[in-house]
């Protein structure tokens, strides 16, 4: 299992003093040291960074503590394997196109025994994450038949929608997971995910990792509104937890959708956060 | 249009110094300075780095000068926008995944008039690229129904599917194009492609871009033998012209299968080399 990173913001934000801290947990501060991904969308564009090296020791992921690439929907993962073996195929941010956007998906938790049949959409690698991401993209196809990118379902129809699949996925075990088609951030807790909304006046704030403070002033553009979710708080700020079950969707730094599911996670399947 | 770079070896390959000379001619020593991007198979999973800004200036692709990724199928591009505005979305190469494979496709040429009706794979940018990879892939469904990750069609019946493919997009115009599925390495011909096949004993080459000399024997292990596709030789090797029409399938730096398609290339359409 693993730690996710969700970023949406009202203009294009960088998350370079985030990332430094987010990016010793994946095998230096904590053991999640068995590769990383980062996807950054631009419009209906996405750009998917990913490694199967530990994120603390990754050549790329050190660049990215240099570059101030911008995006409103960032979604992070470091990985701590425990299905399928450490290798790229392996490791999250999952993405595929449907209706002319690009789908990205990233899990923390483990679902038993779900080996569901694929229809259009196929794992690449052997995780239960992938497999739940191409079952729910298949489940969108069943549901909204003959929808082309001129036709999109309305978004509260699509959301409780996947609010829906969710709950059947959440059966299985424990899914903790964002996912974003590029407008929307959408964020599903069964155990561990928290959020934070940053907006002027901001505060300095201490990293958790890094003990180190930044002044979010100097980081965000004055007039941004930017939520940054997390398995574990990155900053020394009052963290809300998302409920179990419960499942949020973001834009432009601002919650546009809040349902209450199934809690989920299986009676007897137990496993200490962030494992 | 573009220019494009493919790589196929027998094992894993890194390229470092092609690359360099490549990227030179994204926006430095040529015009090519609106994206570029460089997809790495590792098995079935695929690494892709893209970016829409000049490959001489991005620091992503200097970063890729001092790495040492290794693949067995490399696939790169950089772009001169004609059809599509400079951005991530219109960036090669496309990555779609069909049957539980990454698909990657990049392309150099111009598609004149080609708008098909799209069903399971929809573009997300606006080029004639992605609508032909995205009619590409529609056509696999189409012909091979009820495919799985488990049923995958004999690799020549495959081939000769998409020399048909490849033919009826070539009626639309200019048709140079690089495209893998992770084993193998598809290069269908309009105009300009060229290739050099690599083995031991490796030469001293001179690099056109860098008017620096290389040691290939020190870049490749020594039982490797890799085949090295592009729009223009990157060496002052005497590189060996795919024919106007010709599809070449490539696997372990050899060819495994060629074929005489229909040479395109629109009467009256026609643009210079690398435009």
């Amino acid at each position: 299992m693993c730690q996710l990173l969700g970023v949406n913001a009202s203009r294009p934000s960088q998350i370079l003093s985030l990332w430094s801290g987010f990016q010793q947990r994946g095998g230096r501060t904590d053991k999640h040291g068995d590769g990383w991904g980062l996807s950054f969308f631009d419009g209906k564009a996405v750009r998917v960074l990913k490694d199967e090296n530990s994120c603390c020791d990754s050549s790329l992921a050190l660049w990215l503590r240099h570059c101030t690439l911008r995006s409103t929907n960032i979604i992070g993962h470091i990985r701590y394997a425990t299905e399928g073996k450490v290798g790229l195929a392996n490791t999250h941010p999952f993405t595929r196109e449907l209706w002319g956007r690009n789908w990205v998906f990233a899990h923390n938790g483990a679902l038993v025994n779900f080996f569901p049949k694929f229809e259009r959409f196929h794992p690449v690698g052997e995780t239960d994450s992938e497999r739940a991401f191409c079952w729910i993209l298949d489940r969108l196809v069943e549901r909204f038949p003959g929808v082309t990118p001129m036709t999109l379902p309305p978004w509260e129809t699509l959301w409780s929608v996947l609010l829906d699949l969710t709950d059947e996925l959440a059966q299985y075990g424990r899914l903790n997971c964002l996912f974003s088609y590029g407008d929307f951030m959408m964020v599903r807790c069964s155990t561990h995910l928290q959020y934070i909304v940053h907006k002027a006046p901001f505060p300095v704030v201490q990293l958790v990792e890094e003990k180190a403070e930044v002044d979010l002033g100097r980081v965000y553009e004055e007039d941004t509104e930017v939520v940054v979710i997390a398995t574990q708080p990155l900053t020394d700020e009052a963290w809300e937890r998302v409920k179990p079950g419960e499942m949020i969707v973001f834009s432009g730094g601002k919650v546009v959708y809040r349902e209450q599911g199934v809690p989920g996670d299986t009676p007897g399947w137990d496993c200490p956060v962030g494992k």
